[in-house]
């Protein structure tokens, strides 16, 4: 029986994407490693007696001093061969006291805002920063494919589940601000007369009396969420959607 | 370091769904514990270097003798006190070489036709049984949790991609034949006149000229699901459909 199996080392890894009021960025740490600068997904090895869920918010917490954010686990990654690059190799011979060991990692997505962020200094991070998603960056171990599936699998759940975007903007945003937030996560220019006459079918969509001040153009309205229409009408049953 | 963490064991665990063409079903193993009959979802430690979709591969091949079938991973669940049910404890005690070790399982969902399944005698298992999912069934360990998330998260799966469960149903079909799997899917009967309205905008049910025959009622009409405008018709980018 001892033959069959054996026993991997467990990690987290955070997929930590954040919203600059412009564009979303996902939050990379970064090693130096023989002249060069390695970046890398934030995580770290579960501690005995650990729940997962909470060794990611221990990582998420260190890094920004965040807590109680959106954090949800979406996929565990576990080839044999994750670690192959001889840099990663390296790296993980220097570190580890058994380096040979398979590390198993059950990967998190969050979503925040920048602004809301400080970055602390972590026991596993030299340096921590953002980095836009629209720019291509190689990343250490197999932290690309955990990236993309993160990012894939986070607009499937917006999709579904919009209220994760709303929670990035201002509690009264301009219908722009909204245009400017989907054309993030959407990653191309919407046309701007579709995209209003589509959200504002929306009924959890509020329009304020309020207007916009101070500014040179014509002010622009405010709207605000409605989380208990949104929750009435849109959270029920969708089966027939298609 | 080392007080740090420590390795646990690594299993899959399969939620396995199949539709006998009139309700949904979980494929269930049962072991003996003094006297009485334990239930539980089949599943294996993962070996020495295989990788993760490999190990549900194999559980579900050795299971069911069926390979290429839809097999999803959707959670892994890691709480350091998934077993503590006495019997589970004391099965445990008689199984492992080191039943002291956490075990962190990465689950998957798999779906299929109870009549495509033909049971084998698989090493982790005495028994192998269809359990009907609306009937409710105390499991080992964590596993209630593990098929409860498992079926939620497949059913939000089918409203996005709803080719999944048109795989269960005949190359032709009825609409009362689509209508029951929708049912068993939903879990409540639907009103016949509303469904099917709203089943016939979707372009990719394509009514064929054949109808039944040597039925006693009326013969209805077949339809079949034509894949190629499905593809294009709803797998487009659905970003707008709130």
């Amino acid at each position: 029986m001892a033959n069959f199996h054996y026993n991997p080392h467990i990690s987290v890894d955070c997929v930590i994407f954040g919203f600059d009021d412009e564009r979303i960025n996902i939050l990379l740490i970064k090693r130096k490693q023989e002249g060069k600068n390695i970046y890398a997904l934030p995580g770290d090895l579960v501690r005995k007696g650990e729940d997962l869920d909470h060794a990611a918010t221990r990582v998420l917490f260190e890094l920004t001093n965040l807590q109680n954010l959106y954090l949800e686990q979406f996929k565990t990654f576990g080839s044999p061969d994750r670690i192959n690059d001889p840099l990663d190799i390296e790296w993980v011979n220097s570190i580890r006291e058994h380096p040979e060991v398979r590390v198993i990692t059950i990967a998190y997505n969050s979503l925040v805002k920048v602004e809301d962020v400080e970055f602390a200094p972590a026991s596993f991070a030299e340096e921590v920063l953002w980095h836009p998603i629209d720019k291509p960056q190689k990343l250490a171990f197999d932290h690309n494919d955990i990236a993309n599936t993160g990012w894939a699998m986070l607009r499937e759940k917006i999709k579904r589940e919009p209220l994760i975007a709303f929670s990035l903007l201002p509690e009264k945003f301009t219908l722009r601000q909204l245009q400017t937030l989907y054309e993030a996560i959407v990653g191309s220019s919407l046309d701007k007369r579709n995209f209003r006459k589509r959200m504002l079918r929306n009924k959890f969509l509020v329009a304020l009396e309020e207007k916009q001040s101070g500014v040179s153009h014509k002010p622009a309205q405010y709207f605000k969420f409605d989380e208990a229409i949104y929750k009435e009408d849109f959270a029920k049953d969708q089966w027939f959607l298609f």
